[in-house]
């Protein structure tokens, strides 16, 4: 068994670092609060005598032995960056679970066939630094070293520079061979709060795709021009944002759409915009269902384009194609929700994780523990200590049956 | 008559300074782009001989004695502050070609009855430091000296510190006893394009209301919770943005309503805003049209709101309402207009100027030229060098009748 006590006291610790007036966290990727974050879980590892190890992306890595030195790790944990004024669930549940798994494996004089290895993922959000995810892409391959070290900030400020300010700049290259990777984090939805479920074992994840939409019409002064004489690109961008959610809803309940960056380079009061750019963020868990929404997005967005004088160019930032989870993880997870008598539910993950990348080269896993009213990346986001000790609990005996049998 | 290769040069000269790739300028008022407009402005007074003076305000007044040197001053002039990447000619025009009037009535041995003063006024534009026409409104006394210096930019910097910086803090107390003022500018509208006139004559200024509106959702992530349990403030914003052109067109071909600034405060691509704010330029001739405008897009908002499960508040920033300009220069201006063969037209004026600031204090007026397809506030707006040249005629043949008379 877990040490409640120990996992909820530290979860408190770390949860006054970077925290707002309003009861959330601010700590985006390599800012002086993400490195007191880091620092914090530097001195808990040392305590607990596990040996750190930070890669060349600035990820944070603490092995606790196995009797098999050299078998690849079993990793475990998530992230502590968080989006601008989050919560203090989104990320360090996973991690704090993780080391709270290795210490327990400790308490307990359990050693692994294999070793355990807890990670802490730099810059998964992706708020600061863009793309999210980019630490563990770079450790499963599938981005460049240089690539995530040039990733920049909008002050134009590069992971590599933060990691040295901060002073973790690592020196072992990330990318090395692992058993697998599990994870453990709030759902961010509301699938298993409305089911009363504690534990959601993830099947796999939704597809997602993100694109710039740029809108181009004429700057102009607010007063002269009549209104039909002018070429408004915030006003078809407008036109477009409010078209979205209906496009996702007529698609069906499996379609995610969101708008969550807008810009008007002009930005004055009195100057009709010429320019207006926004993101669009596309989920859906088939492949086909991901090509379809970004076609309809393209027509609709055309038509709106061309009935008002504008003109629209669409950039593809980034996409993942969805994927299904280890199957053998999956049972291991199951089979620890039962024996602890926890109800657990299937579910596909809609938000990108660290484990999508890792799906990649290892069998890895996920699992979901309920949040309020499925908020998340808000200062609201909430999940009980009774929830998080049971997804801990359940972390702690998939590790073991997996990590004993090597 | 005015020396038009003199003009010419001195155009050339000063839209060099702050010049972008695509052939405008960008000078946000007191950057060093607009320190050296000052500069050169100071170096051009200082050849023709004009005592110069800057006020607390920072905007600078170059004078031509009159025969009685105790007379209240004719003013005359316009700014050197632009937009972002916009236009050379609006503002610039006015300074240059009152220079060239003053020049030109000293070329010709003419004394006239009443000081001729030249100014350039700070922060017209009100694109770097809110609000708009600052410096003219506390020369009018309408705005404390104490608030129009401390109005600062989005960096929090404030007049009053960039003055220092720059070198331009002055000495003397505006809000001097004036004659009266009388402003050159380019019409921003395609009017007098569409008339083949050179010359517009501007009978008064719309009423201006400018607003904040912010539009309150909640935060939530991008993938987890579906489409319709989503509150986005985005969404709603961008609905309401898309309904004002209809708005305005409904109402007739007076109203104009423009959106220039938009911001989502969680600025991310993976997160649903819960906040979204923008700013609404209403301009109307009357200022019952102006209140009825405001009360519609109240409503409409309002509803988009409720409909959409959000709130949405208003905040109004500032407000100018509808007014004439003086009779007797209006027709000083047809005069000179007519005796130079150029045909004139009346017309309001929907871009707010300093005139607009100066008519509360003395007789003023405005004068208009033509610019190509009305377009301003952009680095494509264009005035020719005749229609330029047009204008300062007629500017200098309104001067001397007025400041001859006394």
């Amino acid at each position: 068994m877990i040490d409640q006590d120990r996992f909820a006291e530290r979860f408190r610790e770390m949860s006054a670092i970077g925290r707002t007036r309003n009861g959330g966290v601010h700590r985006l990727a390599l800012t002086d609060e993400d490195k007191d974050c880091r620092d914090l879980l530097k001195s808990w590892c040392k305590e607990v005598g596990l040996q750190l190890q930070v890669d060349r992306m600035g990820s944070m890595f603490a092995t606790l032995a196995g009797r098999d030195q050299n078998a690849p790790p079993l990793l475990i944990g998530s992230h502590l960056d968080s989006q601008p004024y989050a919560g203090a669930f989104d990320g360090p549940l996973g991690v704090l679970a993780g080391l709270e798994v290795i210490e327990a494996l400790i308490d307990h004089g359990i050693t692994p066939e294999i070793p355990v290895q807890l990670v802490n993922w730099t810059n998964e959000e992706g708020a600061r630094f863009r793309p999210p995810l980019v630490a563990s892409a770079v450790f499963a391959g599938s981005t460049p070293l240089e690539h995530g070290l040039a990733s920049i900030d909008s002050d134009g400020v590069s992971i590599k520079e933060e990691l040295k300010r901060i002073g973790y700049t690592g020196s072992v290259d990330p990318g090395w061979k692992i058993r697998g990777y599990i994870e453990l984090h709030i759902e961010q939805g509301t699938t298993l709060e409305k089911a009363d479920a504690p534990i959601g074992i993830v099947t796999g994840g939704v597809g997602l795709t993100d694109i710039r939409v740029q809108v181009f019409g004429e700057d102009t002064h607010a007063g002269p021009l009549s209104m039909r004489e002018r070429r408004d690109a915030l006003v078809g961008a407008a036109e477009m944002i409010a078209s979205v959610p209906n496009l996702a809803i007529e698609d069906g309940e499996d379609a995610r759409m969101t708008v969550g960056r807008i810009s008007v380079p002009s930005d004055s009061h009195s100057v009709v915009p010429g320019l207006a750019e926004f993101t669009l963020d596309i989920r859906h868990p088939s492949g086909v269902g991901l090509a379809r929404l970004e076609e309809k997005v393209r027509v609709r967005f055309e038509t709106i384009a061309v009935e008002r004088r504008l003109e629209v160019t669409f950039e593809k930032l980034w996409q993942y194609p969805p994927f299904e989870f280890d199957p053998d993880f999956r049972l291991a997870i199951a089979s620890a929700a039962r024996s602890n008598g926890y109800q657990s539910l299937e579910l596909p993950s809609r938000a990108g994780h660290d484990a999508w990348n890792m799906s990649r080269v290892a069998p890895s896993a996920l699992i979901f523990i309920p949040c309020k009213d499925g908020v998340s990346h808000n200062e609201k986001e909430y999940a009980s200590m009774e929830h998080m000790v049971a997804g801990t609990q359940v972390l702690f005996d998939a590790v073991k049956a997996i990590a004993m049998n090597g």
